[in-house]
């Protein structure tokens, strides 16, 4: 047989066809490392006008580190939008002018507003030029007019960062993509270029904050071997705007300071810590300061010595002074307290509001549990009026299918942020005067987050710290604009795909207000049936309360009582199982496997509904990818469709796992319309997986 | 200030100088993905010479998957070494024919023949022709002449695999670049496509296996739930001749077939054995078999229940049986044995010679310890006549400053290759029936190995194992040549940089056969002072043995008599200090700090001298290096400045612990031209470093 190379093309095509033929990355097409920063070709209409645009020349009014970034991610984006072939100078040079205040000393506040012959950039300062520079290749990237784009905004809140769960050994606790980014064993001398695409990706999207270490911290970050290494990444980080902060261990000045006590109001241990935070600011004079995590889950805190969280906090806070600010986290609930667990935090900081100092900010998560597929907002977020609040989101999805599952969280964080607390606004108008923290998903994958789609949420949570008010189908739409294609057909099919992957997940997981079904450690696949761990409240069957008389957590006045740490107009919407949404009703409510829900059916049947009406949207989910293969590169289109597939098997697991549970509880059959589950409930029981991630 | 495009382009040549503006990836050149199959663009010369050849067309026989990989190898690699812009057809088309015998039931043997418009590649079967046709594009990769091609090749043993000391939960032991490549989490339903990049790097160097899990192996490899995830991994491995092996754990039977025992001679014990075996080949029928770690630092084993190695791997071969074979690694110690560590391997295997079945490799580390950086060769090489003797080499440099410095292998393990045994030939005859495994240093991170020049022991010990008569030079220079420039001013700088490494690591670390003062648990940097661990020969001081009197362990008859292991020829060279290799001088004598060493100098102040020889060599390898920036991409360029920076450092602080730490045995003033060390000993004592890799 012999062939010319079109012959060749066509065997290899033919071949490659075959599952058995794999082929060598040469023929790859993406891997996702460029994130949504892609600027892939413009076409037809879109290009034509850019063309007839033609910025070739920018201006700049200095030559700062950061307008350096701002200027060569528009050349370069520019170039990339034109398929790297434009012509060094055109015949009708329009101008792109980045004009900002010199310094950053404010908001980063941007307009971009089009021009005759100009777009012209203005930034309150240089993060505002830069910001600015995103913002308009966003808009371009998406096949805006040049010539039409107008755009004037402002941060929501002057804090949105990122938390990093990331250990010193690269490990990242609830890490579902590769290893830590950060390789603080080759710091200081050596800065992987990941660090840097790491701060332009933040960058992009309006994040200016990261604490590089686990909550549960390491002493490590506070020793002087780890300065130089911190002062490496923070100088790499500052032409984008993001300051570096650390989570600091509790009780380092004993375990690194050589001190007998780490109580706050020892002068010995206060004396240290502030050499400490000296040490840092010498080296890095923009250091945003500290996240504590303290008396939480086994971490030391100030309790251990008999005084508040409020003391704790201001001891650090004084040290840190006013270069930044302590971050102490609420997320707390204790072995002893017999209160419901969703009830601890409120009864533990609101007593405390008023005594923080005015650099200490309390980051509550957005629920009073943990991050579950559902929960209605903090009952925190209004009740603290004297203190500032901020907002906690989880990115990384430990209790959301981890780094296989679709499931787009805007809608989730914009449930809890534009919830009206009752108490002089809706969550995001209280934290409005702090901002906004995330779980970061990022690791050392090629694809940064575990999955494609996993990077639309670090990419919606920026755009929500920036702008709550965006839409989650906006921020979808654009994503999946510059990430995949711009291609309307795509974005009118996928963005209503990522819309609908949230209740999906709720479904097949934890419908109807359930929460907390998980499995033990690794938190991943179903685990109702648990009820033996030494603390009551790390059980699923405590928050399930399932039973032959019914399911759910009665707090009504009845019950824990929950409901009145919300404000009466909010908790009223909750108190009567009849009237309330159902997507909360057995987080409140105990009721009998027969009560009537809504939808006529019982509670029961609604349950089993529920569960397969998740597994449902899951397989249409998995529908709509096939049909988006014309738009998508093959590489990216393959890892999706896997993931799918396996996020179909494993919602069909929760679902049949859930239901042999609770029929091992309540005796019922099933309706006539459901499957029975695939294996037996003792089959569940069994299945193990000790090498599961991010534990 | 108004710019055009050069003018901005200048400027921001301008800013990108100063270190304050690290930019994003869009400016990276090469992050080392691609390995030694970057093909880069031909130039000159070698351009004109495969533009003269113009070879068009290739001409298959078949199309099998094995075919299918060699010729898109063949296509993307001529494309790219042609810079990508070939004419679809040429006017003067040559052919490229592929010609082997169908299958894969030979060694993998080829030819390549330039003809008359016409390069033929023949196999002894369809790997053969996988193997020629990387053969060739490393011939056209150097710029050698397309039209003078004329090789025949034959692997020079049957086995030529890797080791990947790898954790299902993707920790690998020992590893410095990175998670495992590894993701069984995922598996089977998502195959990362660095597992076929992986295959493709490991085909184009003749490597034919690949052990995917961890010596110290967790049971989980011979679940069920594995079998798939394994048979994923093979199916993509089969069309690139790898073979698939796993580790597994002697103890399995118990932890997890339920048995009361792990006894080797019970019956139920090997049918759960057989069962397993069966259901791993009825999914993989070319599954490569077993490699078992027993009765090693920990690992149960057969002598648990006092049966033999022999009995132990007999009893799993024979579950095998003719499909494929149990290697079982001669790597043992024992608490209990008060005999020289380096004798107890020999004294425990030796009288087992002949009592192995047919398909049983006994894998053997190139020296007596532990990947030592110089060991004399291992006295079971030629000491076993009657048993298959496999070389177990470690490519990950565990004790050779692991992910950051320089230190090329090459010329270690053709120390140990080249040796004669004095029994029967050399160490590579000796193992030629078997073969050479290398402990991998593959991971996660994008340069795969933790550094560039980390590459060139992947690439070195593939190369040997196909043929261990290569030298170290020609290794390095087309390795080298393909990896970054095929320059001869680059090759004749970087190839001697290269070859002198290994003394260089020697002399830094453990000169004048010192061996095992590194530090506890991460094996990173110096801990001669180390005398306090449970075990004594876990400790620096049981191998070095220094004290007033002097340093070195005594092997010769007077000692150990460790000596003795080896032929009498081969012992004799050792026996005498006066007229031996001084570079395994400690390892077998102890001698008085006052001993006078070949150089005319005594033994301490030789001593230093090598300490100081070794910092010296790292220094001008930085010079080197800085000299070779014309030749390199920038990216590349600076991860390896870095890294010598760190080599540098560390080469330094190697020395000087080790000098202050003799100083405070032998209370000797340094040689006068020595510099002292710049700290403490007890500085160098309190060093610690929990978060270092590869634990």
């Amino acid at each position: 047989m012999i062939m010319g190379r079109g012959l060749v093309n066509r065997l290899l095509a033919l071949l490659a066809a075959l599952a058995a033929v794999p082929l060598p990355s040469a023929a790859r097409a993406e891997d996702g490392y460029k994130l949504w920063l892609r600027y892939a070709p413009l076409e037809g209409q879109a290009k034509a006008k850019l063309d007839a645009f033609k910025p070739r020349v920018l201006t700049t009014s200095t030559n700062s580190a950061t307008l350096a970034v701002a200027a060569h991610e528009l050349i370069a984006g520019l170039n990339s939008l034109d398929g790297d072939k434009r012509d060094p100078v055109g015949s009708n040079p329009s101008t792109i002018t980045l004009d900002c205040r010199p310094g950053n000393g404010s908001d980063g506040s941007f307009e971009v507003k089009s021009l005759r012959h100009e777009i012209r950039i203005s930034g309150a300062d240089e993060i505002g030029c830069l910001y600015g520079a995103f913002a308009l290749l966003r808009e371009l990237s998406q096949g805006h007019d040049p010539a039409k784009i107008n755009l004037a905004e402002h941060p929501a809140m002057p804090l949105r960062m990122l938390d990093h769960w990331d250990n010193p050994d690269g490990r990242v606790e609830r890490g579902y993509s590769g290893r830590s980014i950060f390789d603080w064993w080759k710091l200081p001398e050596h800065l992987d270029q990941r660090l840097i695409d790491y701060a332009r990706a933040d960058a992009s999207i309006g994040l200016n904050g990261a604490v590089v270490n686990n909550v549960n911290a390491s002493p490590l970050f506070l020793t002087d071997r780890y300065i130089p290494k911190l002062k490496r990444v923070a100088d790499a980080w500052r032409p984008f705007g993001i300051r570096l902060y650390i989570s600091v261990r509790f009780s380092a000045p004993k375990e690194i300071g050589g001190l007998p006590t780490a109580d706050p109001l020892d002068p010995a241990v206060q004396a240290w810590w502030k050499v400490r935070a000296d040490a840092l600011y010498a080296a890095i004079p923009d250091f945003g300061g500290f996240l504590v995590k303290a008396n939480s889950e086994g971490e030391p805190g100030p309790q251990d010595y008999h005084r508040t969280h409020a003391e704790g906090a201001n001891a650090l806070a004084r040290v840190i002074g006013n270069r930044g600010v302590v971050i102490w986290r609420a997320f707390v609930y204790s072995a002893e307290d017999k209160t419901d667990r969703a009830m601890q935090a409120y009864n533990e900081f609101v007593p405390l509001d008023g005594m923080f100092d005015a650099n200490v900010i309390l980051q509550v998560k957005n629920g009073p549990i943990d991050f579950q597929p559902r929960e209605p907002f903090h009952p925190l977020f209004g009740a603290m009026p004297h203190t500032r609040l901020m907002f906690e989101g989880q990115i990384t999805k430990e209790y959301l299918g981890q780094a296989t599952h679709l499931v787009y969280l805007a809608p989730y964080w914009k449930e809890a942020l534009g919830a009206d607390t009752g108490r002089g606004g809706t969550v995001a108008q209280i934290i409005a005067p702090a901002g906004m923290a995330g779980v970061a998903n990022t690791g050392s994958d090629r694809d940064w987050s575990g999955s494609h789609f996993n990077q639309a949420n670090w990419y919606a949570f920026g755009r929500l710290a920036w702008n709550p008010g965006l839409s989650s189908e906006q921020i979808a739409r654009e994503w999946a604009a510059q990430t995949f294609s711009r291609d309307p057909q795509f974005l009118d099919k996928v963005v209503p795909m990522m819309i609908a992957s949230r209740q999906a997940v709720v479904d097949y997981m934890t419908p109807l207000g359930l929460a907390h079904q998980m499995a033990t450690g690794h938190h991943y696949g179903p685990g109702p049936w648990i009820c033996d761990l030494q603390r009551p409240e790390w059980n699923p069957c405590y928050y399930a309360k399932a039973g032959k008389d019914g399911i759910g957590f009665d707090r009504t006045a009845g019950g824990s009582n929950a409901l009145a740490q919300y404000a009466p107009s909010v908790g009223a919407q909750w108190a009567n199982p009849k009237t309330m949404d159902e997507d909360y009703l057995l987080w409140f409510h105990h009721l009998a496997w027969s009560y009537r829900t809504k939808s006529g059916r019982s509670l029961w049947d609604e349950l089993v509904h529920r569960y397969d009406r998740g597994v449902a949207a899951v397989d249409a989910m998995t529908q709509t990818w096939s049909s988006l293969q014309p738009y998508v590169d093959p590489e990216r289109f393959a890892d999706t469709a896997d993931y799918l597939r396996i996020q179909a098997e494993e919602a069909r697991w929760w679902r049949d796992a859930s239901i042999a549970y609770w029929q091992s509880v309540n005796g019922l059959a099933l309706p006539g319309d459901a499957h029975p589950p695939a294996h037996s409930l003792e089959y569940y029981k069994s299945l193990s997986f000790p090498e599961a991630p991010g534990q």
